[in-house]
């Protein structure tokens, strides 16, 4: 079922200074900063030949990784991204084993701006999984 | 400097159970479970079309991760791998920008047969990240 990995998300509190490891430490080719307030964070995207790497900062209140910092203060790999073909038919095999799908269960437009749903960590090996329609 | 992702690696107590996950729930290809001694590691590897899952399970007596999995009962991510093509040219740029290099500095054999070096996840955005010469 699942394709492609899409991207491996990481969480800072400082996104300018994240970039500047990946660009100036690692040599990666790095993508602008862009803020995506409907998703409460701001990107940057580490291109690799096969793969991306989000870097992830929050915006504004109630970001989504807000907690996930509190915790980790260093930053940290926040989740991993899966392709699928069929977010809805991903998602009623997943259930139908008795996988948790986190909110109401509805797909909701990525940050790429593709169908997305999010796994429970519990049942994905302690790893916060999206799954993301290619 | 760094190249394709290689792998991202995620601890886990139970492989068996894990391996089950990946192939039966979310359908992926998975390979068979290989017991590495000298790495204390047990590993079983997800293969996806552009990059690996790793999935570790400890394995004897002071195995690497166990310190992780004793914090991550769920398991967990736990470090990811980039491809470079001269790993003591990546090293010394690497220390030359003061990053730090695990251990005593010289790279290993890890569990692909490459010469591999951990960096310090302090330098590295929270994330162990490790470096192989592809």
């Amino acid at each position: 079922m699942i394709g492609r990995l899409n991207h491996v998300a990481i969480a800072v509190s400082d996104i300018d200074a994240a970039t500047a490891v990946y660009r100036d430490t690692l040599g990666a080719e790095v993508s602008a900063k862009e803020e995506q307030p409907d998703h409460g964070v701001c990107t940057v995207f580490i291109n690799l030949p096969n793969t991306k790497i989000e870097l992830l900062e929050p915006l504004g209140d109630n970001s989504p990784i807000a907690k996930f910092l509190e915790k980790n203060a260093s930053g940290g790999i926040h989740h991993v991204c899966y392709e699928v073909d069929d977010i809805i038919a991903a998602r009623d095999k997943l259930l139908a084993d008795g996988a948790r799908v986190l909110g109401d269960g509805e797909p909701k437009i990525g940050a790429h701006g593709k169908p997305v749903l999010f796994l429970h960590p519990k049942d994905f090996l302690g790893t916060l999984t999206e799954l993301e329609e290619a």
